[in-house]
């Protein structure tokens, strides 16, 4: 077996691609009608997108990244509905390449401001993965530190910590996390879930 | 800020404790009365558990955590219902505790017997990351080998290995790979998405 045939990132990209895979989980019979509103609505113009069985996975400028899937989760929203988003954010992977990305494209955001005047609110965790990094527990602090900052953060449980808040000051942590990892680390990973709408009291 | 104030894990655990942080997600409007039905139908008595809005999180002894997380997987699975699970295994994190786990009890699984007659396929995507480790890749390979080997190995897509198969070849294959992380590192985690059902073809 060639490594090639092993890993899932292979070549070494040069610039700079960030990527996230997520999935949207509303836990209604209607969950293909409100995923399929939701990519008609969102605009994904500015970044590579792929959908399989499993996950949609998006590539490009991290700005972009992060506006696409917070597009696709606020046009998701349903007020009465249950739904989670499972998002993997992930820049830098050795293996990764400058393939299946969209990079020479302007700064300005696609969806933000079609967003930005819709508000509810959001039970989040997130697990930061600085990878090939001895002192990796460092940047996990720094990186709650930024939760804690932006005044999202409301404890820590195993494996994870919480936030909650408006979806929008939850989302803006993540991208601010993402860029605290593109500036500190050869190669991070970010695994976040966000939910509304959960029965479940506690 | 202390670190004990920003960390989700905090200590040292001597005991090795293997946990899970799991979700269910039945795109169904009787998502409650599955999620119920198969916590009822689960065997837990060998792990520590909690459930939150987000998760559930269960922590003990290797063998009986992926036993548990298998057993709520098979026990929720409808033939006629779209359904994933997200589930991030995780063994050695340095700040983790000896607390919430029950590491005082035999190694006999609870869930094995009635569930090894239920066969049906699964598609799953598994991502590995050894923490600490400058060199993190071989060991990324090495998990991939062992998919390989199981026959459950179907490609590699951006982000994640993707595996499919027999729901116990894909569960076995998750828990030979936290084996391997118990065995050669001092911390790993292991991202996987199970899911049945599916809509999209592709």
């Amino acid at each position: 077996m060639g490594i090639k045939d092993s890993l899932w990132c292979i070549g070494g990209a040069s610039r700079g691609v960030t990527g996230c895979k997520f999935s949207l989980y509303p836990m209604s019979d209607q969950f293909i009608t409100i995923i399929l509103d939701s990519i008609e609505t969102t605009d994904t113009t500015k970044v590579w997108k792929l959908t399989d069985k499993l996950a949609t996975c998006v590539r490009g400028k991290r700005s972009h990244i992060a506006d696409v899937v917070k597009g696709f989760f606020i046009n998701s929203y349903r007020t009465d509905i249950h739904m989670a988003l499972e998002a993997t954010y992930s820049k830098g992977c050795p293996g990764d390449i400058d393939a299946d990305s969209f990079m020479d494209v302007d700064n300005e955001k696609s969806n933000e401001v079609k967003l930005k005047g819709k508000h509810f609110d959001v039970n989040s965790k997130m697990s930061f993965y600085p990878m090939g990094e001895v002192d990796y527990m460092e940047h996990i602090a720094k990186v709650v530190m930024i939760a804690k900052k932006n005044n999202v953060f409301v404890g820590s449980s195993h494996y994870a910590s919480l936030l909650s808040g408006d979806v929008h000051d939850v989302f803006d942590t993540i991208e601010e996390i993402c860029k605290y990892g593109e500036e500190n680390l050869a190669h991070y990973i970010l695994q976040v879930t966000v939910s509304v709408n959960s029965p479940t009291k506690l």
